[in-house]
């Protein structure tokens, strides 16, 4: 996932924050927490597609690092008492249709999904974690280290795009259909979850400052798709 | 995968160790290696097997652990300037091999098979890498290190035999196919890659220990079958 210096520039000590003990945070964790374990099944099912050993292996590199950062959460949930289990079960739904509606048909596709919709989910979480008490955004921010696998991805899209003016032109719109995808799922998730609306609003700085939100991650959309020549 | 203590009872100070620089070594560790990465396939796919999310979870947690002893052994052949990838090639069909000749068809199976077969592999890696230099040695013991998972199969397969004689017969009767089929394996990998040999005939104490080899091997899975409630 992508660094957390995007969430760094959105800290403001003047900004009102959520209290520690708000319900929602529970929710929040157990929400990035299946979005982990969604994201290593996902991605060991797309390593399949991979055209060698290198790349399955980068692929289960990247996967492992998701559980690593699963584990972070569980243990924040844990101390907070609350099961990590029983806390995700209800968000189940909603990643499995996002992943479901954007399940990659070839190898170049499943990269571009590991880094656009990566950055994408981290721009969101992190985007929330800036209305959280400190020591609550510090553990989203812990959840969201980049896994440091991210630079072979770049450089295979590159070399791809640059030996096929077809395969750019596919993977640029493949790119345009995540996000899409991205922020109407977001916007089904918080629709069904009212709790955490709360969360975002706090974030975003208020209900009238949710246009800059979506802006932001407009522009972390824009800035993977620009270092992956796609833009 | 077990604990690395059934190494040290073996480690003798008045052995004969291989050197250092032996290129079996690269061989051994690459094997290892692979094994890792077949283990995080493995143990990813038959998670779709678990009941519920909390068994998928465990599965997903013993199979990124996997990774992290993969990137043991990559770090300690990139030392010894051999590229993981390259060298673990050679290893691909045997290991492969082995998986699919011992598929678990239901969930317990795929415990069983996590528990018993770890061991197996440990005890025989471990047994190898007693004839090994120490510091070759603790790379081994550090791939090999616990994940610290296994709590969660012992419990559950305590309880579903507990709860019925003719799973427990069935499971009883997996695990020995199992030991036969890592035993036949494990003979014909030595076949086609003679210079490993050279190690496990080390690590036995001599060519006439070899029957002492495969005894132990014998006992680390009695003593997992005692564990699982199945001798």
């Amino acid at each position: 996932m992508t660094s957390p210096s995007s969430a760094d520039q959105m800290a403001d000590p003047s900004t009102p924050r959520v209290p520690a003990d708000h319900p929602a945070i529970d929710d929040f964790f157990a929400l990035l927490a299946y979005a982990e374990v969604a994201a290593f099944y996902r991605l060991t099912d797309e390593a399949r597609m991979a055209p060698n050993l290198r790349g399955r292996i980068s692929m289960a590199s990247m996967a492992a690092a998701e559980m690593g950062h699963y584990e972070v959460l569980r243990d924040a949930l844990e101390r907070r008492g609350v099961d990590v289990v029983s806390a995700m079960s209800k968000f189940v739904p909603a990643l499995e249709n996002y992943h479901r509606l954007t399940t990659p048909s070839t190898w170049l596709e499943a990269l571009v999904k590991t880094y656009v919709g990566d950055a994408l989910a981290s721009a969101l979480y992190l985007q929330i974690a800036g209305g959280l008490p400190e020591e609550i955004a510090d553990v989203v921010r812990a959840a969201l280290a980049e896994t440091g696998h991210s630079q072979f991805v770049v450089a295979e899209v590159r070399a791809a795009i640059t030996a096929s003016g077809k395969q750019r032109s596919r993977l640029a719109l493949w790119s345009r259909r995540l996000f899409g995808e991205t922020i109407t799922q977001a916007q089904y998730l918080l629709a069904d979850h009212d709790q955490l609306v709360d969360l975002v609003v706090f974030g975003a700085g208020g209900l009238g400052q949710l246009t800059t939100f979506f802006n932001r991650l407009q522009e972390a959309h824009d800035q993977r798709m620009r270092d992956l020549g796609l833009s």
